[in-house]
């Protein structure tokens, strides 16, 4: 038996059949348009599965279950979706229709990044621990939680939005969701490319200059900073402080065993996990006589949002 | 039968007997040496129980459970306290200790803002929610966190430390921990007299400056403030937000229906109430599609930690 994982996306809907331990056998990326009618939409979910399984030789007898990552806010107990940015899913009861559409019952939906911490959590970086933290440094700053074991969604399946919480009250910069200060706005990819080129104007004869006439991206300043460049590794070290700081805040919140870094950063490895490890074990409240708190790199990459999803449907979520 | 509510503190210890509808039968405050030796204060904590149960003519036949609130980081799964501020129950095996002395099985602990935030929720401001929060104003922040019913204490019983959450990266007050920028350098009552003192250097003719002559508690500014002085209203407007900023961080990760306010602040009552509900109105992530949350003021007051306490041991805890 297999289950299906959904990673639903502006542009592109990710798919793939994925078994009880987490391994991903097929994977097939299908482009929506995201302005059409919500129930247009799920309909071209359904349509998906169907031109999956089929290319799989399988039906729906074949699958235990369906799992979907909703980039926006779900009320994931009722099924439905209250809100995408980048998709028309709005006030809609997603569940309901997809399976009314496929005639499948077990169809159950969270947030995207949720579903990418309970993916990298059951089968990746913190596979074993019964508390961990999923932190992804993209676009934005996403933030999913496991609890005991399992998904942590607040009330109403509203919560865990940890990039949107204040840690700059007074003339911070602004965020993505109009208000200042956020964690997002010091912590995500473009938060970094914003502080890179800020320092490239104050140094314009430094190596990140140079690097950054190709153009700026969340890979400049750490490029730049492994040459050398002083203006460089200042961007970098403030940067990660700024993570430090968000991920410690969680850490004092939810008191994990493993905190996984995901997101295009990273990439960057064991670069930005040491200096994140040395923050934690200085900053975390009560790490005087409460266990270490490990931090670690995202194992499963771009395939934690559809292995999450399908492991929804798995037993303890 | 009954439940016993232990709420421990630096120079007094509260009893209390409760019934399973949270209500309070009998109360009594112990003074307790905070330096002897861990033990010895188990054993007295032992004999306050036995005194207790004499003074009402009750043995522990008639008791269901007893529970404790510590005023430190506790294990709760293994019974242990690893850490108190201020008394000396110090990586010592509270449960297990105390259960050999009473020959009695069925004794729970949590950290006392935990227990506040459940005595609150099961019997108090937040009856019928399965979602809240709970912050205390007092010398420090408090908080604590029920979700979907059920006492929410992060891994190793160690979260829910919002008072040691940062909300100002740069150039913070100092918290009471010795970092700089915990929402409890700006939140707590020992914050706001800081803030009035400050405001009182600025303002030497001032309503606040007469008031604050007969010395500054966390109530001169308030009181200024509903006489008209703009001096203190301008305190209270940016001590508010600072509350606000910190209540809108944990709405956003615990997404609850209410939060509960106590601590000596929340005597101020409507006068704070209705600003905080203000700014959550306006600030709390994705408040134009998801439900509303409730900003209330506590009801058991002084007598929550007990019945918190005593609640632990009742079902579903």
């Amino acid at each position: 038996m297999y289950y299906i994982g959904i990673d639903i996306g502006g542009m592109s809907i990710k798919t793939g059949l994925v078994d009880e331990t987490g391994r991903l056998h097929f994977k097939k990326v299908f482009t929506t348009k995201p302005d059409e009618p919500s129930l247009i939409i799920i309909s071209c979910i359904a349509d998906f599965v169907k031109e999956m399984l089929a290319e799989n030789a399988l039906t729906l007898k074949d699958i235990s279950g369906i799992g979907i990552g909703i980039p926006g806010s779900v009320d994931s107990k009722k099924g439905t979706v209250r809100y995408c940015c980048n998709i028309n899913l709005v006030d809609v009861k997603l569940v309901a229709e997809l399976s009314k559409l496929l005639n499948f019952k077990n169809i159950k939906i969270s947030n995207d990044a949720n579903c990418a911490a309970l993916g990298e959590t059951r089968f990746g970086a913190g596979r074993g621990a019964a508390n961990t933290v999923m932190i992804t440094l993209g676009t934005g700053v996403g933030s999913g939680i496991i609890s005991d074991g399992r998904l942590f969604e607040g009330g109403f399946s509203a919560g865990a939005e940890a990039g949107h919480t204040t840690v700059m009250m007074k003339g911070g910069d602004e965020c993505g969701c109009g208000f200042k200060g956020h964690w997002e706005a010091y912590a995500s990819a473009t938060a970094l490319i914003r502080q890179t080129k800020r320092a490239v104007e104050k140094a314009p004869t430094s190596k990140l200059a140079e690097l950054a006439e190709k153009g700026v991206t969340g890979r400049t300043a750490f490029d730049a900073a492994k040459q050398g460049c002083k203006a460089a590794q200042k961007v970098v070290r403030k940067y990660l402080e700024y993570v430090g700081i968000g991920l410690v805040n969680l850490c004092n919140l939810f008191y994990p065993e493993i905190v996984i870094i995901g997101g295009g950063i990273s990439n960057e490895g064991d670069y930005i996990i040491k200096p994140l490890q040395r923050y934690a074990n200085k900053y975390v409240y009560g790490r005087g006589y409460n266990p270490k708190i490990k931090i670690t790199r995202a194992e499963l990459l771009n395939d934690a949002g559809i292995i999450g999803a399908a492991s929804l449907c798995m037993e303890q979520s």
